[in-house]
């Protein structure tokens, strides 16, 4: 009773279940139905079939229709280049709202919005809700979008150099299982760049190297020094991590996360 | 000193320390000299280093040199067409092996190999150790290089499909943080297969959901059915999970991984 619960789906084998389950329990939960607003992931594709679910929502014991959501992820332009396709997009959310309010089922709740449109979200017309989790830490992928500036990176990995054995590089003890081999969607390559050198990449991962590209570098590190690793996608980054130090005016505070493997 | 402790290493900057902490300790550690054997990764990369590394590591107390260790990463190639390959990593062995034997500092240890040249190391000359770590499990990599055959994938990911709202698709609840995005090394695309139908492919991943292929498949998976995938690339899959369930003829058992995060 102390969790207002919301459950995102597109489907009626996912609806009905989650209905007779809530019954059990003597609980009603919220559904918003999904629709794919041009990812081609989840969601349902036709405004039609998102009212067949509402009603069969507003049919159900168990459960409430509470409205609908979507997620923009196809949209991975420069803040400055989306309008065009936040145009196209706010068409489409119009035709599912207008579509549930012609019938009746005008949805409460219109979640919607990705890190990559953060700061574009608030101009669709009829968002209730903007969903953006990137934006926790950012990374290089919202440095290249203009969604974030170098100063507002929270977020980077700790590493030290162990090998410049190899003319042209250094090698650092993080590898894809510190930073994720995430390729740079942006553009460019590289698995990640340095926060004080940001024209130095990270070139190769394996498990436990990451290889530094010192070809247009005059920097010649040594073993030992402490790099600071800014990857290209922060949220499989901070999945690899039992725990994180934060660091505030007050110094460093170990964090744990919960949901890590979960 | 229950501990026989060996540490790889290819730097005086490395070593030095070392030596200097095991005698604090009043212990004396195993030095395994690595040489880069074709990756161009880690190791010295001329047989004189070696020897000069080796010969440091005798004269310090607290290191004891024990021999040479390489890992030939490089080589990803079917194990039937590894032997031009093969050849030349024999002879680049034997010239690190020579250099120090002539100099009286004949190598105990010779540690090398990998899991994509697991059938082969044994025809290395003057190998005494193999080190293969992906074999323990396999995946679609080692299937592609002949190392293994379906009947030796031991891990696959255990998946529900969630949605087959997006014809051509389904999508399932396993994306990059329970399989890893690694890119198909050995050749085509994808992030992995069903063990019960490998021409499907996971063709995309996010991070909570993979994207099933079904262009090529008469299947027509419905949602709650669950699904057997065999990743890219089976090593930074497990890294991912916090325990994995064991299958043997007593049924199944709960396996802990110690060594995740870590």
């Amino acid at each position: 009773p102390h969790v207002d619960l919301k459950v995102g789906l597109d489907s009626r084998e996912a609806l009905v279940p989650l209905a007779e389950a809530a019954v059990r329990r003597g609980r009603v939960v919220g559904v918003l139905v999904e629709f794919d607003a041009g990812m081609g992931r989840v969601g349902v594709v036709e405004p039609n079939s998102a009212l067949e679910l509402a009603r069969l929502a507003e049919s159900l014991d168990g459960v409430r229709f509470d409205g609908l959501m979507f997620y923009p992820g196809h949209i991975r332009v420069p803040a400055s280049e989306q309008g065009p396709m936040l145009e196209a997009l706010a068409d489409r959310v119009a035709r599912f709202v207008d579509c549930l309010s012609d019938a009746g089922l005008s949805p409460d709740t219109v979640s919607g919005g990705s890190s990559p449109t953060l700061w574009n979200s608030h101009t669709l017309p009829g968002l209730t809700e903007v969903r953006s989790g990137t934006c926790i830490y950012n990374d290089r992928d919202m440095v290249e979008l203009d969604v974030a500036g170098t100063q507002d990176l929270a977020y980077t990995v700790l590493a030290s150099v162990v090998s410049v054995a190899v003319p042209g590089q250094a090698v650092v003890d993080a590898g894809s299982k510190a930073l994720a081999k995430e390729p740079f969607r942006s553009s460019g390559d590289g698995f990640g760049v340095l926060l004080d050198r940001p024209a130095i990449k990270v070139r190769a991962l394996s498990e436990e190297h990451g290889i530094l590209d010192l070809t247009d570098t005059d920097w010649e590190p040594r073993i030992g020094d402490r790099v600071r690793i800014v990857p290209n996608h922060v949220c499989v980054s901070v999945n690899l991590q039992d725990h994180l130090w934060g660091l505030n005016e007050d110094g460093l505070t170990r964090v744990s996360l919960e949901g890590r493997g979960r």
